[in-house]
């Protein structure tokens, strides 16, 4: 394969003032990674002619490829165009093509064809179409001393389409390549980016480096993806996905095939398919568990009340925990969330319960429970776990983890799961039943 | 004020790979601009000590000031101080006010020294220090071909902290603008930023533009800033303001004096001032609003009891709802969310309490009382209000707005506010009582 040198070209105002952050960009990086395309420079400029101008004129000279991105549009800030013609000392002039495309564009809507519009037709002479499948404004290019370069759209969907469908086998075409891109993607649960980096290279240290692994972290979950050429052998591919995957075992939650979805949705899933009904009984994470689950649409079929009792009184009133057990062993203790889970599986009726008190911080820690500390049960009424957790950090992480934590807890219970979830090795070790 | 070239480098692989999105320009174009000073143009390159080089100088020749970003840290990919002393044909040295800042950095966590570490200490020979008052990497600046240069941490804290404190100031005496930049911030509940910004040209038609507005989008509320200079006049300044608060009214959340805070928060210190309790009895909401106010650390004194109540067998389990008000008139109507309500308060003891029953969507709506529907009351025993209202749009919309109309509407009821919120006017304007 070629190697290119690559440089992007940003042009706005609204990208020079900081009042916008530039995505587009790392978008255009990112895909060009995929196919091992590196970007070697990037400008970002100000909307003005003559300072476009100098820097396509500039960049040809050094590169192979220059991607231009935004002022494509019908306003006169708008100045790709006209910048691009004066750096290869072309005259500007209406092209056909991208008339037509506008024409279709505003029959589609029924909007007028505007002098506005009209504008973006005009291009350098010359200059071939790019095909812009959502937006009015087509994208073009053009080869000045030996540098090929296409002008984009800066409304990131428009631009994400023409990349992937347009620019990428473009450039995969420039740079000798012929095989297709798979991506495989997984959510996990209870491994931190390095965490899991950590132990693909401990346990699989031969994993081959064609079969790219990256990460993308959406806390709770982190996904992970594995990139890779057609040109891999699919044999040996597949092998190691295998090991990947017992690897990883049941912290796998899901396999994308369209979108990632969540641990609550996760579970309701599974909810539905077992025909089951879901409580709850939150102490420290204050419906936070309930609003997750109830987040999902169709969740009314599995989830029909939770309880969030704070305070001691409430406890006692709301889900009949003995006054006894609160005195005796305080309300961050086993006895407790059992005898919560119990009181909200009664009077809820439901089959599967989750109930939790701890220590969300930064106050009410003790030598004996500090802040971070939270007992968890969760079961049915003839299969009750409990456990306990040390979850340090701020209140908001506490009662986001406590949250992950049970639900994925309660998704293993329902797909009768008994290995030991790693997190509950490391927050757990003693207290595992 | 002197007008400056100003250019900015970012440096980092990350970058250039699109692994992660630059905002760390934006932050820095945007506090220049409140000084009035604008970028002229941004390079981003990978960390490469040639390319580096060849940039810094090429830049030094073309502008009056050069801010280059990241680069600094303790690896090997940290070029930033090598490609600084190339440029300016200059050895690197130890720089006895960085030793120092990073034996007290470390001093103070405890930690050794590290090779490592005192690569941080090696700067162009004759550079002067930047102090960066939270990391280890201090900041330095040289001036070639009379222009200067300061380079930054990666790190956006850190960074964010030396723009305001250290180079902010610098830029300023550069330009010669003696003058102070202020900025009054409040946080608004009610209004979109298009909204808002049409009712202050309609209303305040004459708002002088050295009083500059923004805004900030942190859903559900929104950040109104008003930036001005020293140099503007203090009593007309006093009058504009004072006309913006009163057009606003009770809108304004909170009047930002040291950080934004959430309606939640803002509602447990007005439930704590007026040592007053509050409970919730959730449908559609699904426990997010009892989930929102636990969120904030001390809500266990204001908040003991809440209730998820989704099926309508639970609203009269565990809240007393008549069987014959659900029949009669719906699990979504005012009598059942009155009847709510009245349960929650009985039950719990709180003194406050919100109900909201709605369809979050996107199936369950009907004719009558379509996707978005939603009835709240709130109150206490002696004064129970309640409203309907209309909110369309996903699920995931639909509930965090009730459960920030319900904040709102019972900071209201705790302050003693009569007059109808906006949200109200546009929602529910059949129903407001």
């Amino acid at each position: 394969m070629t190697k290119l040198n690559v440089q992007l070209l940003m042009t706005g105002n609204e990208l020079m003032t900081g009042d916008i952050v530039d995505s587009n960009s790392a978008f255009i990086a990112n895909e060009f990674k995929n196919i091992g395309v590196t970007i070697t420079r990037k400008i970002t400029v100000a909307d003005d002619l003559a300072i476009l101008t100098a820097e396509i004129s500039q960049i040809s000279q050094q590169s192979d490829l220059l991607i231009i991105n935004g002022g494509l549009g019908p306003t006169t800030d708008d100045l790709t165009a006209q910048a691009l013609a004066s750096a290869a000392n072309l005259p500007i002039e209406e092209h056909p093509n991208a008339l037509e495309h506008l024409t279709t564009w505003c029959a589609k809507r029924n909007a007028k064809l505007s002098a506005a519009n009209l504008k973006q037709a005009l291009l350098p002479k010359g200059c071939d179409i790019v095909a812009n499948s959502i937006g009015s404004a087509v994208g073009f290019s053009l080869t000045i001393n030996n540098c090929l370069i296409i002008c984009t759209p800066g409304v990131p969907k428009e631009l994400k389409l023409m990349v992937r469908d347009e620019i990428t086998p473009t450039v995969k075409n420039l740079i000798g390549d012929s095989s297709q891109i798979f991506t495989k993607r997984m959510q996990v649960f209870g491994y931190g980016e390095s965490g899991l980096q950590q132990l693909i290279s401990d346990k699989l240290p031969q994993w081959p480096e064609q079969l790219e692994i990256g990460f993308r972290a959406s806390m709770p979950l982190l996904e992970l993806k594995v990139t890779y050429s057609s040109a891999f052998p699919s044999d040996e591919r597949d092998l190691w996905l295998a090991q990947l995957e017992s690897l990883l075992e049941h912290h796998i939650v899901h396999h994308i095939t369209n979108r990632p979805i969540s641990l609550a949705e996760q579970v309701n899933q599974l909810l539905s398919s077992n025909n089951l009904t879901l409580t709850t009984a939150e102490s420290c994470t204050g419906g936070l568990i309930a609003s997750q689950i109830t987040q999902v649409s169709g969740a009314s079929q599995n989830f029909h009340a939770g309880f969030v009792t704070y305070s001691n009184d409430m406890k006692s009133k709301l889900l009949n925990v003995n006054k006894t057990t609160l005195e005796e062993y305080g309300a961050v203790s086993e006895h407790t969330v059992i005898e919560m889970l119990k009181g909200a599986l009664a009077i809820s009726g439901a089959e599967l319960g989750i109930a939790v008190s701890g220590i969300a911080g930064p106050t009410g820690g003790t030598d004996d429970k500090p802040v971070g500390t939270v007992w968890i049960a969760w079961g049915n009424h003839t299969h009750l776990n409990t456990v306990e957790c040390l979850i340090p950090g701020t209140r908001w992480y506490f009662q986001q983890a406590v949250c992950a934590i049970t639900l994925d807890l309660i998704r293993r219970f329902i797909l009768n799961i008994k290995d030991t979830p790693r997190y509950l090795v490391d927050r757990a070790p003693k207290h595992i039943k």
